[in-house]
């Protein structure tokens, strides 16, 4: 359980000051940041001071960072040395991705790790060198998350479809109100990793019994993604065409590495000079206005003929701060054409002008990925 | 000056005892989160306890619920009646943004805010209450702070060139890698806002001398802001077509509210297909490749006069994960055509696909800026 969360200034005092509240309180303390070589990285001399331990140089580490400056034709700053330093109790942890290496103190049944503060260093030795350990030393109880992610649904709907099983206490449920959609994660926890996944197993399929289709993915899936395999799978191709969202689905198509398998390109009508350029019929504009799902309709026809694709999807809306031909701010109109038939959809989301943007983008995506299912 | 943050579980035996360790080391403590109505909300319970003073309802307020529910045509759920409590210590802070109100506690020279989490409304009561009692309250110093944006030098040679600033200590200068460059922020502490304004303008004129046409903007600025309020002061249009970027260039100038103004819609030409769909030269492509300066300029030229445009901008690079045409992952070119000269830029950067985009699409903004001035 993570009970405590400290931030500290770059302060002597005031961090051992924290490490004897946390010693107090706590099993396992984490420290991030203060590893560097300059005069304010303060977190190895802090808890020498803490623990009344004195500060040697690891002829190793001086050796290893030696190796590592001649590699790149550096001179070994002086001030390096004190990335070298240990205490006793401090076991070293290896950071490949720089030069301050990690701690694994362990001492009256407590332990301290320390790990550098810049995020890719963090980040890999956390999931590669701590985790492992910890998980290891910690056999008592084990905590296992898996989230749901769900569109087309409000928060306030999840909760009520949700109900009972938000308040049950393993697995737990909660929600998260975010940008692509509402997220659901369950969290069980028991004391192996079987155990808890067959906790978290037996709660999603009772809630995808309610969800079904809303729910489109998991953990670390995103829309985009998840198009992408199905496009992929399918062997189909893929044309855009943006009114007023500017391009940002034709960007997020291709955030997703491999996208040039399926996605061919996109138009961005901007203004009636780009509607008439890629060839807008006048008389839909005429007719039913830039924003409506006529235009989602023949923009997704005008794409996928002039980039010749199995599918086209179109996009308009009102992204802000003024409505567009007497439509609010928040209304979107998605086209879909895979040649066999066209559909659009309506919708209206709040927001500002980038979270409509989000909005609008996430709602192409979850109907262009409806059909191919 | 900011010496702890502490974050703290919904607990009230550890949100006292974390209260309890701020009381004997600050003067002033914020806190944040914990107002709802909900039983796992007991910011206020824990401070109440924590004070030894006593939780009654606030008749206004309980009015004031009341109304604010009538007028959504809701009805007030009992649970609400715990936001209505306060202590005798505590003045209510208006949060026309949700139903919790804020608490400004004063006893025993210290100051205990209590501010509600959800981050709209927390900045709203911070900048629009908190602040400017704060300022009132603490008047022997005033910390003010100017970012300057700097796009095209590496961290390391803007720490080289900012030198001796950097160890200065009043204005501190401090340096921060972020994805559009290079951010420089100078920090003047003293009493009163004049004289902190004097020193950071003196320090601000030094550091231009130092960095000239690198400082693109400064505090909120963003280049895709200050490109658009150039082509609106000079009355001119823009157009623009992309390769492998997917639209990100067109999707970021159309986050400018009033973009319609001078941007007229964009290409994104992410296959072969697309590219002789929107009249791509193929001589082009077999003599130079897709990625080249050659390609930039050519759809810089195409989308300039399919668009009828004063300006066209064309974007190509590699991505990644993989290299295209022997270009590696980070090779950019940015074309650009105004009608009287052709121009071309090439630059080489390192990270991720989204990294790699984001710093093409800044890259071009830049040079777009450049041309503008």
């Amino acid at each position: 359980d993570l009970n405590f969360i400290s931030t500290v200034g770059d302060n002597q005092h005031r961090l051992i000051e924290t490490l004897k509240q946390a010693w107090q309180r706590s099993d396992i303390i984490i420290t991030t940041g203060g590893l560097g070589p300059t005069q304010d990285d303060i977190t190895r001399e802090a808890i020498a001071e803490f623990l009344n331990e004195e500060l040697t140089i690891d002829n190793n580490l001086v050796q290893k960072f030696e190796e590592l400056f001649r590699y790149y034709k550096i001179e070994m700053p002086p001030s390096n040395i004190k990335q070298a330093m240990v205490i006793p109790s401090a076991k070293i942890i290896q950071n490949p991705q720089g030069t301050a290496p990690g701690w694994w103190v362990e001492r009256d049944n407590r332990i301290i790790i320390t790990m550098p503060g810049p995020p890719r260093e963090m980040q890999r030795m956390w999931t590669k060198e701590i985790l492992p350990r910890l998980k290891q030393k910690v056999t008592s109880a084990v905590i296992v998350s898996k989230t749901l992610k769900i569109f087309g649904l409000t928060e306030a709907e999840v909760d009520e479809r949700a109900g009972p099983f938000l308040s049950a206490t393993n697995p737990t449920l909660a929600t998260y109100a975010k940008i692509d959609g509402i997220y659901l994660r369950i969290t069980a926890k028991t004391n192996t990793e079987s155990k808890a996944k067959e906790l978290i197993a037996k709660r999603e399929a009772e809630i995808r019994a309610l969800f079904n289709d809303y729910i489109w993915g998991v953990d670390s899936d995103s829309l985009e993604s998840i198009v992408g395999s199905l496009l992929t799978a399918k062997k189909l191709s893929l044309a855009t065409m943006e009114a007023y969202t500017g391009g940002f689905l034709a960007n997020v198509i291709t955030n997703v590495p491999g996208s040039s398998n399926y996605f061919r390109g996109g138009l961005v009508a901007y203004s009636d000079t780009a509607r008439t350029a890629f060839g807008f019929d006048p008389q839909v504009i005429s007719r039913y206005g830039t924003v409506s799902a006529e235009a989602a309709e023949a923009m997704a026809t005008i794409t996928r003929e002039k980039l010749g694709t199995s599918i086209g999807v179109g996009l308009t809306g009102v992204m802000g701060p003024k409505e567009i031909e007497d439509k609010a701010v928040g209304t979107i109109f998605v086209g879909l054409n895979d040649g066999q038939y066209r559909q659009s959809f309506a919708r209206n989301y709040p927001g500002n002008r980038l979270q409509v943007k989000q909005r609008a983008v996430t709602s192409a995506l979850f109907e262009l990925r409806r059909i191919l299912l």
